[in-house]
């Protein structure tokens, strides 16, 4: 039983914060939330916790540190965490991709000082406090970053944590990290959000009212596409080097789909819509899905 | 009250079956299916209507007829029909793209015998008549057709029909049905194939186990590529003048954001990824999608 400080109280920080006290895993959780419009919600939620004032007063009683904010607030919190750490503290994150902050982490913490990067596979479309809810990790993955010099130890109290809030866990370098989630995350949100823009002027150009029969595919991307822009931005700058591969990758086989198209490739294009449904009969059995039609959403 | 005849008992055939029923709009009810595996499954599920041996049969006994095949199979079952149908029949089919199919019906409908076009916007990733529901069109959008020659006593009965059904009604022309349909529903089912395919590939050629981290955006991608491919095929080949033009429009964007990320130009990502966010806002509004977040999956 440990101190927890929760540093950044939006979506998953809350839905962090609800889960390790369902589950009783720290002694005393503290809380440093910026935004004065997400502290009047977590105190009228009633979330559990203490709301520290300063960052000092939850980092010095703390022996886990969460960083739940946006990757590009971290080099500053770092700089004021650095006055206050002491060397029994690890602190972990949660940030969707990891060799561009790892560099950063590495450059500007204080020497001593542990950190080993975790990345929890879970979110949604909404943020904020209020729409956190304590079984958002359960079932769920939870990447755990081995770097060269990161201690067994500091990756067992991580592993033990994340068994107990209820994920599953894998242990892999963040370079291994970034490049599967520039295809399995990064890709499909910049296409959502790409799709729904390129729907936006069309709309504009060919002036019709054409949102109101999104019923037919295009609502679906509209929520991936309703995510955060500023975690969304930052996970495009940081991982941008797999991501622009990841985008060529992606217009090479939609040029060739284009031709299919155009050239009636019946078989080529049968091949193609044919092989891409064993993906969905692949992530049902493997439960990263509802196995419902239409997620049973109607 | 009218004598129906179905042709073509999937998914949607198989729904409307249902709904007709439930709703008492026909008098009789024919079903005309190709498939024994389909007949068997219809029986097993003692679903309403007569299954009828001929199209004959069928044809010579309704006053209205759907199509609720693949559009690759129209032309066929035109020519056999042709030799039974009566002028006082109207037909009618379900196909998601309209100018093609409307071209081809004009050259091999017999003289005499009026097509109007319809398309619900409904549908599922999973086909077969197992998966069809009676409530599958409720509060939907149905697209009429009006082509020059389309009688305003038939734009009447049709419009009745799918009001009863269940339907919201909209009648416009088939060069706009598929240039809308090119952007809400056509082009994101392409992307969404186009992405699992390029996840697929990257696996292979990483060799890394990827489909299992695919709950942070992939597996939702992977729902829309789950969908039929005969369909699908069909759609692409169909609609392929306003897709390609679709497809051309997303690849121009998708280079602007990969330059975007590239430079780090904060000021045009953010508004690029704030103003998506309305399209759900409207889409929600709109009563398009469900109001919860991430569907209301988990």
């Amino acid at each position: 039983m440990k101190n927890i400080l929760i540093i950044g109280c939006g979506l998953l920080g809350s839905s962090l914060l609800r889960s390790i006290k369902q589950k009783k895993i720290a002694k005393k959780i503290f809380i440093y939330e910026k935004s004065k419009k997400n502290i009047l919600k977590i105190k009228k939620l009633n979330l559990p916790g203490r709301i520290v004032k300063s960052l000092k007063e939850g980092v010095i009683n703390s022996d886990l540190i969460f960083f739940c904010t946006p990757m590009s607030e971290y080099k500053n919190i770092i700089l004021k965490v650095n006055n206050f750490v002491s060397p029994n503290c690890l602190i972990t994150d949660i940030g969707s991709s990891k060799t561009q902050s790892s560099k950063m982490i590495k450059k500007f913490l204080k020497k001593g000082i542990s950190w080993v990067s975790s990345h929890p596979i879970a979110g949604s479309e909404v943020s904020g406090p209020e729409h956190g809810k304590s079984d958002m990790f359960e079932n769920r993955w939870c990447i755990l970053i081995k770097e060269k010099n990161t201690k067994k130890n500091h990756l067992n109290i991580l592993n033990k944590f994340w068994k107990k809030i209820g994920c599953k866990t894998v242990i892999m370098t963040s370079e291994k990290h970034d490049k599967i989630f520039s295809i399995t995350s990064h890709l499909p949100h910049l296409v959502a959000y790409n799709l729904v823009k390129s729907a936006q002027e069309f709309e504009k150009k060919q002036n019709y009212d054409l949102i109101k029969y999104s019923a037919g595919g295009l609502r679906d991307f509209s929520r991936i596409a309703a995510s955060n822009e500023i975690m969304w931005r930052d996970i495009f700058f940081n991982n941008k080097k797999n991501i622009t591969k990841a985008i060529n990758l992606f217009i090479r086989n939609l040029i060739a789909f284009k031709k299919d198209i155009n050239s009636q490739n019946n078989k080529s294009i049968l091949k193609k819509l044919v092989q891409t449904k064993k993906v969905r009969t692949k992530i049902i059995k493997l439960k990263q899905d509802v196995n419902k039609p239409d997620f049973g959403r109607n």
